[in-house]
């Protein structure tokens, strides 16, 4: 059983040990949208004079591999070369080239991140970018389908209307047609002050899938192909020798406990201490893999702490 | 165990004798978006020659009890007068008027047949209509909220957007707020020849749950508020003489059941025989609940039964 345990100075020597790569979530681990979450920089620029493989791995679709990379630079963080970094949008086209050696164009839900990793696997696709509704309803069923479309995949889109849902199911309707989601986070982390909820890629997903009367494979954390991917990428890293971590006790946490990783949660993005010891007091498996090893106030305690050991 | 055999001509007169108020449902029982079902026209007037109290309950939204009369008439069926019709748009605002005695405004996911509805009641809302998204996510944290919103209202939606999940679980981000659902169907019956998937409102309602981290009140079949609706407006009608005559096994057979009426499966809309006959070998008893006691292939043959037992 997982023990949610302040990550103390007492263990800190210990656990410092125990791994050679960390792998960090972003969204609400290391930036909150476009600001740096703070100590951030700092702790990464500790970590890696420790010696220890950093790793960035995010259920996000929005952005592609090159575009995270800029983004790092342009928020001020030591500059990340794109083969360190994982996210949903490579993911779905690594998965279509790699292991469905897929053929044919995809029916995409999604931003510039999908439509750049998809491009760059050589994958044509139709669908981004705006889609409302016209005409009446009966006329709806002479709405005209690609004939070469032959999987969905379906990711964050902020264009997201009644005509994507209908046009997925159409297609999905075919059960020889594969069905890929990059994630289902429920909502992005919240921004203190601000009523706004920001929905995530899980409502568009459910959307989908509600319609297409079919579950879809879910390429993002806590589902284990990014570890997947990681491994066959840089052969080098052993999973006993992996931490993970991240904000979300339904995505990361359980990614890293189903790929046999250590986990440290940090509270400033979706979970918070009292839903962790929620899990942990559960005699429920499912539950019991949400319960982290140890958690942290944020990133900037765990630079910290690697003063104190050295 | 409820038996789901087709209605002969051996069964008949104990069954027509067994009831006197029929409920109807509209989408693929009597008519197919905007064309009749063959037959329906006439088994209506046999059965209101019988004597027989006809109602029409429905789980689309889309129109208003008044809209739904001037429907009828213009496919040519006799006149209905409104109080016969039953349709999720009028149980989302008897509901709010009736039950929560509903002071506020509604931010509304739907079309006409609620804006009409609420309006009847004198129920103010906002939302309905086009709301696609505009600037980058960074300023969706300033959207601003209408302060009178003090309930949601999810129906069928062809303008539904990804601006309208995100101010649905905003609104709904307070545990105060009333959140309700007209139905979960999760598609429209389909049409024979076409490709395409026609979704429904379940579907909408499932993107707006995820993001609410809130399980809606749902007013439609197979809950039992529209009958509630029924015997508080109509007094005479017994549910042990009551009739439910449906095409859907996941709404229209258990609401019946729900209900304690007796029910009766067409086959001209969403569902099949053979969905019925694994329902009915099933052990569980939320699958029972699907089974119909009758099934017929149409409308059409209930009236013919009517015919052989005068």
């Amino acid at each position: 059983m997982a023990a949610c345990r302040e990550l103390r100075k007492e263990h800190a020597k210990e656990f410092f040990e125990s791994f050679d790569t960390v792998l960090f979530d972003c969204d609400g681990v290391i930036w909150d949208a476009n600001d740096e979450i703070p100590g951030a920089k700092d702790t990464l620029r500790k970590i890696k004079e420790m010696g220890k493989r950093i790793i960035f791995i995010t259920n996000n679709s929005t952005k592609s591999r090159t575009q995270y990379a800029k983004k790092f630079t342009e928020l001020g963080f030591e500059s990340v070369p794109k083969e360190r970094i994982f996210c949903t949008s490579f993911a779905a086209a690594h998965y279509l080239k790699e292991k469905l050696k897929f053929q044919g164009k995809v029916y995409l839900i999604g931003e510039a991140g999908l439509e750049e990793e998809l491009t760059e696997y050589g994958i044509s696709y139709t669908g981004p970018g705006p889609d409302p509704v016209t005409g009446i309803q009966k006329e709806w069923l002479h709405i005209p389908l690609d004939p070469e479309v032959k999987a969905v995949c379906v990711g964050f889109d902020r264009r997201f209307s009644y005509f994507k849902i209908l046009r997925a199911a159409s297609y999905l309707n075919k059960p020889n047609v594969p069905f890929l989601g990059t994630n289902e986070d429920q909502r992005f982390p919240p921004h203190v002050g601000y009523e706004i909820v920001l929905p995530g890629t899980g409502c568009i997903i459910n959307a989908v899938k509600t319609a297409a009367l079919r579950e879809p494979l879910i390429l993002g954390k806590p589902e284990s192909y990014l570890f997947e991917c990681i491994q066959q990428s840089i052969k080098e890293v052993d999973q006993s020798r992996t931490l993970m971590v991240g904000d979300n006790l339904h995505t990361d946490i359980p990614f890293g406990r189903n790929c046999g990783l250590k986990t440290l949660l940090v509270l400033t993005g979706i979970s918070t201490l009292e839903e962790a010891r929620h899990f942990q007091a559960s005699n429920s498996i499912h539950d019991q893999k949400k319960v982290p090893n140890f958690y942290l106030p944020s990133i900037k305690e765990l630079g910290e702490l690697i003063d104190k050991v050295q």
